[in-house]
């Protein structure tokens, strides 16, 4: 593995695509600080998986900071009462999105740079997403890193802040075949909006159909642990 | 009082500067939601006199989020290890900053604003803080409202949110009087960065320099319960 003396912080969220962007940031050289959000998500599965991933890719380290959304609840994932949708993915931004989630893990990410010294900063938003929600398009990356650049005492001082989404232009099969190259163990990640506490995944939600469906494009088996699977979804 | 359908999401810390945001915010109509954050700040003080303030104002409700900023350090307010100043304010940005502080706040605010369906958050940034702190210039805060309009499903959805920063361009004395006027009762606040449990402030650190300075330069008697008063600071 290469080193450099550049130190970033990289939301990790312990499913497929933030494992991929761990190793793509790994790969050219950064050290880095993972950071996952323990936001009141339904299940904390994918805080497991992202421990796992930190390690086995070789990061720095990772932090989990705890923010409890269900304060303010509004998305189905921060909010129990609203069901997580299994019949297949739909037009329009769908009920998982968790209202500014995107802004609020890239604020905190920025203030762990800025502690950290670091000038980098990765997420790992793609091409999917963005025909879903709002925050993962590139429009809204470039601007979060312009209001970046006026925020802190570190942009004062003249050190510029890069945001970096190496996944935004990569449907989800390219993601995949890019991690493959990478050594990512995806049978390490939980990409499912409702895991088991084992990480076991339904199958059925939006994230699981989009990731079955970027092995399929691949052809290469799916090494997700399934609770049920049909072969007809 | 006047009232609208206007909903907002205020950030009230319990200090002089969004007490009286709320007073304007109040006073223009709107139906003002109240969010704290208990970051880890030094006391919590602060947080029971926005409780106070925000009911004495007549907002809608307030609520406090969690968010343990002491996980990344590196600032006064948030590491224990680094003394808050008591010499007097000095040239550049002081400790007391606390990383990304404000966009970590406003990120919060919007993810509620957006929930709520309100287009409208208000915060107490003012040209005092400017000297001093990167994320209370008015570029920062216009830099913030473009990316926040890309950032949300509201957005999308066309319901353009607007920022406000009332008090941007106003100095500590023009905020006291403009404060005075709308019945804030600057008793009920605490600015300190050090205040005890009971909210008596320490007398001699930034914030309460600039807070004494505000009063004796309207010329009206200081209100504020400190631990020690000294003449001569």
């Amino acid at each position: 593995m290469k080193t450099t003396e550049k130190p970033a912080v990289l939301l990790l969220s312990g499913g497929l695509d933030s494992a991929t962007t761990l190793a793509i940031a790994q790969e050219a050289g950064y050290r880095c600080h993972c950071l996952s959000v323990d936001y009141g998500q339904r299940h904390t599965a994918e805080l497991g998986a992202a421990q796992r991933v930190a390690q086995s890719l070789g990061a720095i380290e990772h932090r989990v900071i705890r923010l409890d959304l269900h304060l303010f609840g509004g998305s189905a994932l921060t909010d129990a009462t609203i069901a997580v949708p299994t019949t297949g993915v739909q037009p329009g931004i769908p009920v998982t999105y968790v209202p500014a989630r995107n802004t609020v893990m890239l604020s905190l990410a920025l203030a762990w740079a800025e502690v950290l010294g670091a000038c980098d900063i990765f997420i790992g938003v793609n091409a999917v997403d963005y025909s879903g929600y709002p925050d993962c398009r590139p429009d809204y990356i470039r601007a979060f890193e312009t209001m970046a650049n006026l925020a802190t005492k570190a942009a004062v001082e003249g050190h510029r802040l890069q945001l970096h989404a190496p996944l935004i232009e990569l449907s989800k099969a390219e993601i995949i075949r890019r991690g493959q190259l990478l050594g990512v163990d995806y049978g390490q990640t939980v990409s499912c909006y409702q895991a088991d506490d084992l990480g076991r995944a339904c199958g059925s939600c939006d994230a699981c159909r989009l990731r079955r469906a970027g092995f399929e494009a691949v052809g290469i088996p799916d090494p997700t642990r399934y609770l049920m699977y049909s072969s007809h979804l």
